[in-house]
This record gives C-alpha cells, sequence and structure tokens, in this order.
C-alpha cells in the first residue's frame, strides 16, 4: 500500500537545494556527508527511494480540522485550541506540531502583548522544560506553531506560549529567516483554501575528523532541553476546485541564516525529514487525496 | 498523586555509585558534568527529589503478565512471545523493552543456533535497522531483551532476535559486564516470586571543552542506527509474602568496562534513569504497591 502510494506521486525538485539534495541522494556514496560549501552542508546525505510522476483525480476533503491529514506519529499527543502536538519527554520538546492556517484563523484582535511563555504543567516535571532552562542559554524560545498564526482568539495565541511549542532557537534564524518562512506561510493562505503546517526539531548526524557520523546538540539548563540541530517546516497545501494537494518541505539550520537568501533553498525531499525525525507524512495524506504534488524550488 | 507516591518510597542508595551520584545531585552545583574518574564519570549530573522512607502493606498482585507494573510510555507499543517493547523510529532502536523472568521462563530445549538476527518487518522501512546497518561497525548487535532469558519457548527465543530488540553494543560490554548484570536478573528469579526486567538505551549528555553540555552519539550504517551512550536495566523484584516489591536500577557505559568491577556500583537512583531517558517506572510500579524499596549498593 504505501509503495503504491509513493509511485502515485509526483515529485518537483527544482533547480535549488532540493536538487542538489535529490542529486546528492541518488549518488553511489551514501554514507558520505555533504561536503559542498552552503547553508545546509550539515544535512546528511539520506537515501530516498525514486519516484514517478503521476496526477490523479483529487477527492475533494470536507472542511479539515487540524487533523485532517493524519498524524506524523501517535506519541504524547496534546490538542490545544491551536494546535496538536507530540510530546517528546527524552528532549523537552515537541516532535511535531500541527495547525492549520486559512486566513479566518489570521484575522483578530489577540495580541501577543498578553501572552507569557509558560510551563506546560501536563508533562511530567521531570521532562518538562521551564523558562529558567533557556535564561542565559543565549537562545531564543522558538516558536513552532508561530503565535502570529492566531490571531482568531486570544486563548488560541496564548497556547502558542507553552514551552511544549517551544525549542531552543538561534536568535538570528528566529527573528529573520525563520520568521519570514512564518510569513511565507501565512502568505499562502491567499492562494489556497487550506494550509496545514507542521514543524518540528531534527537532531541531524554529521561527519566528524574520524569519518564517522555523530549526531551532537546540546542541552540547555537543568531539565537539559535539548538544542535541535536544524528545524523542519513541511507545509500541506489544499488547492480550491479539487485540484489536489500540494506538499513543501523545509529544512532550515539552528544557526545565523543570511535572509537573503530565497527560501525555496531551504526545500528538501519530503522523504528526507520523514527518515530523519522518525516520522512519516506521505501515509496519512495520501488516504486523502490521490493528487500531491510535491513542490521543490521555483 | 506523584508527588505523593513519591513520598512513600524507600531510597535505600548504599555506599556504592548510587550514594555517590545522590551526593552529586544534592550538591549545589547541578549542573556541573561529574568530573570524578570512574566508569561513569560521564553521567550526567540530573537533579532528584529528596525521598522519605516509608514501608507499607503490599497489595499482593495476581500472578502478572509482562505489563503488571505498566509501561515507561505509550508509543510504538509492539507485544511479542517474550516481551513488550516501545520503538523509537528515529534512533532506529528500542525505548525499551520489558520482559518478565521466572524458574519457567528460564527452563526450556530452546537454541540460539536456530536464531537469526532479523529485520522488524512491523517497523517502516525508513527507520528500520537492518543487518547490513551493523556490518562493518564494530559493534556487536546486543539483545535488550536477552536471548537466554526465553529458553521456554523457541518462538519466545527467536523474538528477542528482531533487530527492534537489539542495540549497537560495545562488544567487549556486551559480552562482560552486561552478560553478568544478564546472569544476575534470571539468578535473581531463585529469590523473587517474579522477576520483571525493564532494558533500554540512552543518550546522556556530557560537558564538553566549552563548558556547555552536548549530547553525542554515533550512528551507524545507511539507516543512521543510533549507538547509545549508556544502556540502563531496571529490575523489578516482587518478593514472596506480600512483602512488596524491589526495585534495583542500573546505568552502564556502552563502552569496555572491567568485568571485576562489582555489579553494584552502577545502581543509580531510579530518577536518574526516569529523567535521563523521558520514561516514568515510579508511578505505574505504585499502582501496584504500596511498599516499594529501591536498592542502592550492598
Amino acid at each position: 500500500m504505501r509503495r503504491f502510494c509513493r509511485t502515485g506521486l509526483t515529485l518537483l525538485v527544482g533547480a535549488g537545494l532540493g536538487a542538489s539534495l535529490t542529486r546528492l541522494l541518488s549518488d553511489a556514496s551514501r554514507h558520505e556527508v555533504q561536503e559542498e560549501s552552503g547553508l545546509l552542508s550539515r544535512i546528511p546525505v539520506l537515501p530516498v527511494p525514486s519516484v514517478h510522476a503521476s496526477e490523479l483525480a483529487v477527492s475533494p476533503g470536507a472542511s479539515g480540522a487540524v487533523m485532517k491529514y493524519g498524524f506524523p506519529s501517535m506519541a504524547n499527543i496534546k490538542t490545544r485550541e491551536s494546535y496538536v502536538t507530540s510530546y517528546d519527554p527524552r528532549t523537552r520538546t515537541a516532535s511535531w506540531v500541527i495547525e492549520k492556517l486559512n486566513p479566518a484563523a489570521l484575522t483578530g484582535t489577540s495580541d501577543r502583548k498578553f501572552c507569557d511563555f509558560k510551563e506546560d504543567d501536563s508533562v511530567h516535571v521531570f521532562h518538562r522544560a521551564t523558562n529558567a532552562d533557556y535564561k542565559g542559554s543565549g537562545l531564543d524560545r522558538g516558536h513552532l506553531a508561530a503565535a502570529a498564526n492566531h490571531k482568531w482568539s486570544q486563548k488560541a495565541m496564548d497556547d502558542t506560549f507553552y514551552l511544549s511549542n517551544v525549542s531552543p532557537q538561534n536568535p538570528h534564524l528566529n527573528q529573520n529567516t525563520w520568521n519570514n518562512l512564518e510569513k511565507l506561510c501565512r502568505s499562502l493562505t491567499k492562494r489556497y483554501l487550506n494550509v496545514y503546517v507542521c514543524t518540528g526539531p531534527l537532531y541531524l548526524p554529521r561527519q566528524e575528523a574520524d569519518g564517522k557520523l555523530y549526531v551532537r546538540y546540546q542541552v540547555i539548563g537543568r531539565n537539559h532541553v535539548a538544542v535541535p540541530t536544524h528545524f523542519f517546516k513541511v507545509v500541506i497545501l489544499e488547492q480550491a476546485d479539487g485540484r489536489g494537494v500540494e506538499l513543501r518541505s523545509y529544512v532550515l539550520p539552528n544557526e545565523p541564516v543570511d535572509d537573503k537568501v530565497p527560501l525555496e533553498r531551504f526545500l528538501v525531499p519530503i522523504e528526507t525529514i520523514e527518515r530523519a525525525s522518525g516520522l512519516l507524512f506521505v501515509p496519512n495524506i495520501m488516504k486523502r487525496t490521490s493528487s500531491l504534488q510535491a513542490i521543490g524550488a521555483r
């Protein structure tokens, strides 16, 4: 079933990073870490199966709740006003957070000046991040589901301030390129019926001097909150008029990124994220549409 | 509820590592990594709440299935002939494996010469370890639930050879001290009604030259199977005659360990494992007994 669905995909990976990664992935030397310079030089080489183009009829979905396209995993699910999340008690941050954006969600009088970052007391105290953990770390409390996506309700915006919806994030990234990516997601609501956004941390390996691959990430505070090496955003775009679903999947390193670099440069094949995160997106999406178009660089 | 249960614990932490860690844990400088030399110098300092001694009446449990004392987490549970496990698709190995030992389980004609390590095809191919991943790594395919614990049925022994019940393990550790710990678990079946053993990997942080804490672990093979920095074994010992439950919790580094070092030296407070692993043991155990005695070094 899974393999069958995969063959029904269109993977339009263009001239940007996606294509670069795809070329690398089809290379014989799959275990070598990408040595090219560039912003994503730390992305490990993950094998991706070949896919074939196909455009089939779409089954027009009903107006979807957040979970319309399923959950990437089923562990420690928490449902909030503005998102659904899976919490990882070992890293003290989410595995993923899914939200649904449309013009209605982005409109309203909610204001983040009424919001404070807060502990998530639904998480056991042994596995919970606190504001004190971030203090003095030099890292931002980076929203996974963005506050500005949920102006429709103060409660919805408040809920994005749970520290379970937050990861330690490089301040420059958070305030520049990451912010631009969040804005892009919001702007896509003008062109698509609904925009589902799934965001999460990645802990990617890189080759060290001994030639072996290692995952290495900092932990901060007395609760040892994991600092992701990268972040992903998987954007599921529902087209009007039953024209199917588009998928854009981004990976950004958790470090300063020049905000003049076009966001398309951070597009990667969805399989890269699926393999690295331990999550699955495509099988669930294919249950709701037979037309999935994965968008590479434009 | 949780806090109430905690105060009902007896934590008998003796003269060995447990005591050493406890002393460190109550120290003001909780963020410093243990700098003392010794086998567990890589164990990070994790804060542990103080507990008070108490011995209450035991509720004599019925003859327990593997899950009598609950599951440490609820993600990706798989039930096998000889164990129950929670799989971590990101690390490509288990989060934990629980088995129940008693003299009947250890007796039988099953033979590991009929067993081969095998892929777990219940795991998606993106997140599955293969024998090829281990090849040339210099690491053993280390059983979590041990084969020799399940002589009672060839199927039960076979099931321990799924690579989802295996982690990359230092060969010297696997064949010496780790093997001795497995033997100890089996020998405890002579003195206790039932012996529940929960085993899993740990990925513990250590301080690096910049003074910050980092988790760093190797990944092997094209599927990037995580090499744990440490392993834990939590042993739940059911006493006969309603005298309650004893708990022994061990942490061993995934490196060569001199097998002349007594196993008691690797005892740690259960909270150390609960914090580091993202799992919880004590709340579930306390649902089945009001008398829990955590054993330190003897």
